[in-house]
């Protein structure tokens, strides 16, 4: 640091923190790469996309991007109430559950705050739990599943302020019922807020999960419009919760940086529930497809509930590591965790056909090139 | 609160805070009174709005939005540091300036801090000071501008973190030259954090603002796409700074907080400097005609480098209010200060002549129901 940096000083916290980028976004390998890739399929994106209604409405919006959006999301937290059976107070909306993710952990954590989560689970939340300074627990999965007892056992031991849980998991696939969730729910210390992260959760066995009226004193739950809605790009999700829970957003959020193509376009998708119905099904397609390709090669794939599919490599995590360069190498984008045991796994998001079999092609000797070390 | 409530508490601070809305949008307005607005004058936005090769970029980008973003920003932030001569690494985007204030207020505020505005300023900001237990010094404006000498001198006697100057000014509209901007720069004491909040930068006349390769080590300046450009709709703003500051960003930003469609409509719009040109002339145009819609009334306006126009109705707070008032109840969305003095000015953004036709007709009238009490 020069000299001139030592004045104006930010926080002691903010000094003793990292630079990071939680993902490596697919446009910076291709950068380092020089060469674009020819699969998008590591970022847990819907490839299908959104429903056309979506992009008709948003076609047909593009004249009124120059005004702000309604600092109160009125519409979408309205028409979101009404989907769910849920009363407008018991909803927030941000922009990604990232987004709200940050705003949880500025609600609830002071520095030194202990803060519970899977090891090995979603980095972006571990980011900003850093980022307030709290301190984090890690619990090891158990048998590729979260491991809901220890998980408990944590936050009983370490008077944790927050658990963080997704259901369906990223980055496994898998998940919990709603009996094992309540369960769950209702063997938590009464301080301890549980953020439960249902990003997938449009992708679990209908009636697998509990009922989106089902609110709890102790719980916020987060959906997204990024993921089976497919859209990513514009930022949108939403938190339930107790009213006087979801009131204290309006203390600390950003009013207006819900974008308005955003509140646009998620009003439309929801209201096309029949486009979902289609884009499940060509999901599930799909996640069949890559559970194939893993079986042709003698492979096990975990159960998922979301919109990708972890293969079970087979062996350390080594050689899964090779197997993700090859891929990489190859022009096929896709992530893996790195964490021991998780390690083994590659994950791969759905997407269309074509780039499936693009993936398909390369993984069978992305497992001979690995294998030769 | 209910009792079930007093569990999983928010932090001190956090239950400390009000529940705001620091802007009530002209939705929320319009919901009440079961009307449409006829002219959306009142939040400074460009009814002219983005260039048509803008348009066109979303338009044909519509298919993407399926993706995230990338998380570096890499295209838009090479673009601008091309645009203005800088080095990349001086700049960091964010999804608008008042994300961007919130992001500095949390490098820098700890619960306590000073932080220096001017009385009346930018209401988010001080929102954000409030957010982070940040304790705020207000500077009364001098002769309809910020008092920079008053602000240095407040500075150094509460040893402020930050002081937050915005220039040109919202929500007057004037603004200080770039010797002036100079001194004040040298004039705070080395530990503070200059905000040099320049969202308004493109309409003041060419040259009156510092040059904008021009780097201090103690000042962050701000510049966005939502007022000139014509998107605030898309939610997209920068940060330009000293490396080692624009470095503390991505410590704390939400990585993925730019939308697909703002990095792709900005890298446009800052591409398309002829359309920008053509605009400027637009609200130029504009500004003339809220002026005169003004004089003709015997009415002053103030000195204006921004997209809007403050009129002086000449007489009280009380009066100013009263003329606000008939605005909003025969359709015309206009905002005015609160605070004593400002409380004379009503603030009208430029738009359309169609627009401000409508304005220009519903004064007149507002001026004699506000003059008959």
């Amino acid at each position: 640091m020069s000299e001139k940096f030592e004045f104006p000083a930010v926080t002691p916290l903010i000094a003793s923190l990292p630079a990071t980028v939680p993902f490596t976004g697919p446009e910076a390998i291709e950068r380092k790469t020089g060469r674009l890739f020819r699969a998008r399929l590591g970022a847990n994106e819907n490839g299908f996309g959104p429903a056309p209604s979506v992009l008709d409405a948003l076609r047909n919006s593009l004249g009124e991007i120059w005004k702000y959006g309604d600092p109160e999301n009125y519409d979408l937290i309205h028409a979101l109430a009404k989907h769910y059976n849920l009363d407008p107070d018991q909803l927030t909306v941000g922009p990604g559950v990232d987004a709200l993710l940050g705003l949880i952990v500025r609600q609830y954590i002071e520095p030194g705050d202990i803060v519970v989560n899977s090891l090995g689970g979603y980095p972006t939340f571990n980011y900003h739990v850093a980022g307030f300074g709290g301190k984090l627990v890690n619990v090891p999965y158990a048998n590729d599943k979260c491991d809901l007892q220890a998980l408990a056992k944590a936050a009983h031991e370490h008077k944790a302020k927050i658990v963080y849980l997704a259901n369906p998991d990223n980055p496994l696939g898998t998940w919990h019922n709603k009996s094992d969730i309540e369960a769950f729910i209702n063997s938590l210390p009464k301080s301890t807020l549980l953020i439960l992260d249902e990003a997938y959760g449009e992708l679990a066995p209908q009636g697998d999960l509990p009922p989106m009226s089902e609110i709890w004193p102790n719980v916020l739950r987060m959906r997204t419009f990024s993921k089976v809605y497919g859209l990513a790009g514009l930022r949108c999700g939403y938190a339930i919760g107790l009213p006087e829970r979801i009131a204290m957003f309006d203390k600390v959020r950003d009013h207006f940086s819900i974008n308005k193509m955003a509140q646009i376009a998620a009003f439309h998708a929801l209201a096309d529930q029949k486009y979902l119905d289609e884009v499940i099904g060509k999901i599930n397609n799909a996640k069949q497809q890559i559970k194939e390709v893993a079986n042709n090669h003698g492979l096990k794939t975990l159960p998922s509930a979301t919109n990708f599919v972890a293969i079970d490599c087979g062996r350390d995590g080594k050689f899964a590591n090779a197997v993700l360069d090859r891929l990489i190498q190859q022009g096929i984008f896709v992530r893996k965790p790195s964490v021991p045991v998780l390690d083994r796994l590659i994950r791969v998001s759905v997407g269309p056909k074509k780039e499936l079999d693009l993936f398909a092609e390369a993984f069978a000797s992305a497992l001979i090139a690995a294998d030769k070390g």
